[in-house]
């Protein structure tokens, strides 16, 4: 039987996760591959950690980067983490020296697939990043194997545990954001910095990733990014009371020949399937012709998840099967050109805090009037206490710069109490 | 560039779809591939049907079996449709003569796939049959790569449209079964002998193949299978009243290494993602380690999902990646024994309608008793003009074989005015 010598560099909570897998499950691997997996060396920053693995003394390298160089390597798994620094010098070394490389990292591929790709593709070597996006969710296997007769129109999705966790508790036990966030970290399901998951970089750099594959294009550095920091627990009520739900959502889609990419959060209609997906889980809904519409959802985030979506990379390159990473050459891949969402519609929610006095509602209405933006809906509560009121507006579809037009010229105005927020709305 | 030649035999409307698509997206596929596919020859029973696509007459073959002989015939798409016959035929020759083989019969690899496989793998070709499984939906793909590292202790979910359409209509538009047959009829989502949709063949077909794949085991012949011809509007309102939907679902469970398939009309709990699948979709659940859960949903037949499923494994072939058809070497399948459903316990609904006269309820509750059924919750509805009542009992966990045993004992008394029903209920 044939042999495939594998190093796992770095050797975390995935890293150790898989590491025990290849070893546990090397029989069934072998006879689903016709190849059996040896994990040949590994690495990581501190040797001498412990971990619930037990390493082999001539498995470990005191240098990374031999792995990149050491005939008896054939494949370097890169769990290490980080666009740039000593995961981007292994992938490219790695690739370089024509070993195929299986890797978690997706802020790694966002930057620079595409310069790696065409390295991998040159060296005849694979490329495969499936734990990069969504965890155990098989969507880049689907999208490059199952689903590969289709032109995809859109792509969109929850492709971050960590903000619909806090979205949906917010929602469901009535707290707040800090207290969720607390929660979250308790629960190991945020970071102890989670500034990537809140700010929307996780979901762009996936969204990145995924967009490339369905319209065999290069990655598009240029995305508009909102994250959740500046949900609060009044928007999650004043939705419900609308009917709707607030989910940090990316989408890609083709609108007239254009692709608009964006991460945002969004109100959907309460009874949408993306709505009833709460807490850590991921769905990715891609609509194509022939197929329609397809959904895949599945664990996000965690080491069991991610080492499921490492091992059917892993399996591909067993079976010897040497793919285009981006599914497509470079060659053919396109430069496609990328809208921006100003001129893009939406229906949109926006909230005022107010000081209760009058005019403001039709100084307020008359921005909308000279921005033809039209309102759909608009509710006043006032908070006789305070003296001040919460206007709520939700808008017919308008060109996205308009609404932030209208957020810019209100917030400066000396009634506004508090940032104005504007929310779009997705019909999904 | 590589090319593959292919030859369609069968041109219905999925064969059709297929040949126009496949000429339409030779560029896209070999860019893809690296290896471009040529529709080098049709077949078909009827010459002279109408069809909406341009054959050449050097296309056409007279004789099907030729396809088989060929030297410029690389793979046959098995169109024909049936387990037997023609289509039997035209595989096995196929194989025999070192050709690949892409199919969308169900029938045909729920009955021969193990032999046909042995074959496939003598003669190191493929067999691909993503297509007979759930349409569009890239299940088998999945569960042969994506998620080829888990240990699988359960699938289930929704896998025959017609069926779900005619549940879901009976519920949501308020009509009886033979309302709704008729409508699925005419909107082309039923077939003018649709027995196999609605006595739960079809699903029973698609899950004997999911579950070899699931479990690396020879195909089980023997699955327990109820349709629902016998579900009527009463039970669909019972159900709602219950806090219930009726799907058509079909299962197969490791439990405590036992393997379980069956296919029967279940009661779920209303808000389960299961019960929110509406109309022609369908929904495959798969339990597995490390991944967990993992849904896969979307368009489950028609010419245009189907075609999706075809061409992703032609494109599997276009790529050179030969496979074991089922995942694993016949050398290596496991002879399961697999258990009957009567030992395993469920929770269930049962309906009995009877003649109002005391004692009638003592009597049924009596039989339960005796046979150490436990009564969780019941309800009697009098129909006073009809001097009738009906008894709607929901069980504690029981034995299957309890239940039937149920059934049988109280169908024979002299108070039963129709046929007693028995509903399992599934906690999913």
């Amino acid at each position: 039987m044939k042999r495939l010598n594998i190093a796992i560099i770095g050797l975390g909570n995935i890293g150790s996760h898989l590491f025990k897998y290849l070893n546990d499950n090397k029989k069934i691997l072998a006879d689903k591959n016709n190849c059996q997996p040896i994990v040949k060396y590994v690495s990581a920053k501190n040797k001498n950690r412990k971990r619930k693995i037990k390493i082999k003394k001539s498995q470990w390298l005191n240098n990374y980067l031999d792995a990149t160089k050491l005939k008896d390597v054939d494949l370097i798994v890169e769990l290490i983490g980080g666009s740039d620094g000593a995961a981007k010098k292994l992938v490219f070394n790695a690739l370089k020296n024509k070993k195929h490389v299986v890797t978690a990292n997706k802020a790694l591929i966002a930057k620079y697939g595409d310069q790696l790709s065409r390295i991998a593709e040159k060296n005849k070597v694979n490329l495969e990043f499936e734990a990069s996006v969504c965890g155990g969710v098989p969507i880049i296997r689907s999208l490059k194997e199952g689903l590969i007769a289709n032109k995809i129109s859109k792509i969109y999705g929850i492709f971050n545990g960590t903000s619909n966790y806090i979205l949906s508790s917010m929602d469901n036990e009535n707290k707040s954001f800090q207290e969720v966030l607390t929660k979250a970290k308790m629960l190991g399901y945020a970071e102890s910095n989670p500034s990537a998951d809140l700010n929307g970089d996780d979901v762009s750099s996936k969204l990145k990733i995924l967009s490339s594959l369905c319209f065999n294009s290069f990655l598009n550095k240029d995305i508009y990014v909102e994250g959740i920091k500046d949900i609060d627990k009044t928007d999650i009520d004043n939705a419900n009371k609308l009917g709707y739900k607030i989910k940090l959502l990316g989408f890609a889609e083709l609108l007239n020949n254009k692709i608009y990419q964006r991460v945002h959060p969004t109100l959907i209609k309460k009874n949408s399937y993306v709505a009833s997906i709460d807490g850590v889980l991921n769905a990715v809904i891609v609509e194509g012709k022939p197929v329609g519409q397809s959904i895949i959802q599945g664990e996000g985030a965690g080491p069991a998840a991610t080492t499921s979506a490492l091992v059917s990379d892993i399996s591909s390159i067993l079976r010897g099967n040497i793919k285009f990473p981006f599914s497509i050459s470079s060659k053919k891949r396109k430069k496609i050109r990328f809208e921006k969402i100003d001129n893009r519609p939406f229906s949109a929610y926006l909230r005022f805090e107010v000081i209760d006095k009058p005019g403001v509602l039709s100084n307020i209405t008359n921005i909308f009037s000279k921005n033809r933006v039209s309102i759909k809906r608009l509710v006043q509560n006032p908070d006789k206490n305070k003296k001040s009121s919460s206007i709520i507006i939700v808008t017919h579809n308008s060109k996205d710069k308009y609404l932030k037009k209208i957020i810019r010229e209100i917030s400066r105005k000396g009634f506004i109490k508090s940032k104005p927020k504007l929310i779009r709305i997705d019909n999904i």
